[in-house]
């Protein structure tokens, strides 16, 4: 076992021929308040695969690695599924070592206090990996709606994430006449509500988020001077992400005396993972008779990232009613099995390729 | 120079007869970006006046006391006005004295530690006060508009506060489609607006402000659970406040999917200050022929605690643009030492009586 500059985690069994490793996992960090299975599952996954080849004696031709991504979800760090974003590049590394938490503790300083800050030649690569292979929680109703074991994934949908600012003027809660307040938390609401009823008028598809919310001065007796929420938007066609866009720019500047404004903080085109993979992973579903569907993450995962280094694909499992990134996360246990199953086989049928 | 059992500062001139105190004094506490002048104006102008009956050489009958009020906003520890609340038996001692700030730390503890507990002995009492007189921004914009330089202050606005919250269900923002979801921000901008449409139907000398805001999980993925506000509504006349009430009552149980709750936090009815003190003060501001205008306060004072147990008043001076709990708070020099006059008048007509 090993782990790399941005503490994450390597264990390998060795393949009997010279080949790239066959990669399988998740991540282990949570959200707060978070349940006991995005990310989690994943990882007990892996490790239930690598021991089920050990202890039935399964020799693979490739090395198989139980893989741990470090800071998935972004909850201390922003932001989300950094360490998988610094080995595919698509953070800068010294950028992101210096990312504080809300006590002033940068994340270099908390991966060097975790005891797992190793080297960067361990890090995950196109030429000594095959292929990555997540298991997930689906973190959605449809799996179970439907009545289907497992999801197969062929993406990750696009996303677009908006900071947005009302300012307006503090002021004493008793004495400023109503006629003449600039309440930022006031225009804020007329904001939330013209960005629903113009976004709801897209694609039924689509799905948006106003998840950070909060402003100043923040106390019961003084008129609030700003006030600062979050928009996420996803959508697997980048045409209904572009009308997301033209909505966000075309909010007004000013509304009820207090200034708007917004900036784009991140966003990403749809990621579709790799055919053959997905195709290996639905031969290995049919055969085991599992009831399946193909589908999209409206949830980002470290595999969207791997997946422009080298092929990658992931497994759902149905999340009950839906809920994730709260306590209530719950997936039968029959289900986790049958994810690992899908897991393994999948691992198999590509190692003999 | 003494203090009492709740950190209030006393500090008084003898006089030459054996008198009660009148006693002249504000707070020297602010809110979080607070400006120069609520609170501390008024302790400045006691001291200057202080300093002038030294200065001059008068001899007054009564002693006179100049009082700094400990933890007049409640900006750290609630409730506001809470020592002046103590000592008049508005608030219980014990529960105030175990009042936690957010860092966890008991008033008891920071009394002690500022090193001005005194002996409850010291309280201002009803046996050894004649009157109290505060000078104080009016920290609104009534003053400036009406180019008066005072603000003769008849008494202090009643008010309700209460707390809001609605309540929906944690999930996730990429995967949770919109119909089924329970967003409780969205249901709370709702709230505020409905809040808005019926409380501007009232009285429009109403004021009401939702200054406090805040929820969970408040993280830019994951779709809000709860959201938290206050509501503060002031106005002279208990009937408006009572309308108030009424809206808030017949708030819906239920919105968009998300339950909707409320509690009082507090009220206080509209106190009158004293009749004849009132008199001494209006023939001292017309012997100094300073524009003046008899107005009620919207904001709460010591003084309406003090009320209740010795003969109080206050003065009032122009806030710039009505600014006040924020840094833009001024009032020019000549306007405070014309209120430094008003109260000196004031306090030596009264020891003639």
């Amino acid at each position: 076992m090993n782990w790399d500059d941005m503490g994450n985690i390597y264990a390998t069994l060795k393949g009997s021929e010279n080949l790239p490793s066959i990669a399988v996992g998740s991540h282990v960090d949570s959200v707060i308040r978070g349940g006991n299975y995005d990310g989690i599952l994943g990882v007990l996954t892996a490790l239930e695969a690598a021991e089920t080849l050990v202890s039935e004696g399964i020799k693979t031709r490739h090395p198989v690695t139980v893989l741990v991504w470090t800071n998935e979800e972004g909850s201390r760090f922003r932001p989300a599924m950094m360490s998988s974003g610094v080995i595919t590049g698509k953070f800068d590394r010294e950028s992101m070592l210096a990312v504080k938490d809300d006590d002033g503790i940068t994340f270099e300083e908390a991966l060097n206090n975790s005891g797992y800050k190793g080297d960067t030649s361990n890090r995950f690569s196109s030429e000594n990996y095959r292929a990555l292979l997540e298991l997930h929680i689906e973190q959605g109703p449809v799996l179970e709606a439907e009545n289907k074991d497992i999801g197969l994934v062929l993406g990750v949908l696009g996303m677009v994430n908006y900071e947005i600012i009302t300012r307006g003027q503090a002021n004493h809660a008793g004495t400023t006449p109503m006629p003449v307040r600039k309440d930022a938390l006031h225009a804020m609401t007329e904001i939330i509500r013209h960005l629903h009823h113009e976004l709801d008028k897209l694609d039924p598809d689509l799905v948006y988020t106003t998840g950070e919310f909060g402003g100043s001065p923040n106390i019961h007796t003084v008129i609030p001077d700003y006030v600062r929420i979050t928009l996420d938007a996803r959508h697997k066609d980048p045409r209904v992400i572009e009308q997301v866009v033209n909505v966000v720019e075309n909010l007004p500047t000013e509304i009820l005396r207090c200034k708007v404004s917004f900036r784009e903080q991140w966003s990403r085109h749809t990621v579709e993972f790799n055919p053959d993979l997905i195709n290996i992973m639905e031969e290995s579903i049919k055969k085991l008779g599992y009831p399946y569907k193909k589908m999209y993450s409206g949830a980002g995962h470290d595999a969207q990232y791997i997946a422009d280094v080298v092929p990658s694909t992931m497994v759902f499992v149905p999340s009950k009613e839906g809920f994730s990134h709260c306590e209530e996360e719950y997936t039968p246990l029959e289900q986790c099995w049958k994810g690992a199953n899908v897991i393994l086989h999948t691992l198999l049928a590509l190692d003999k390729k």
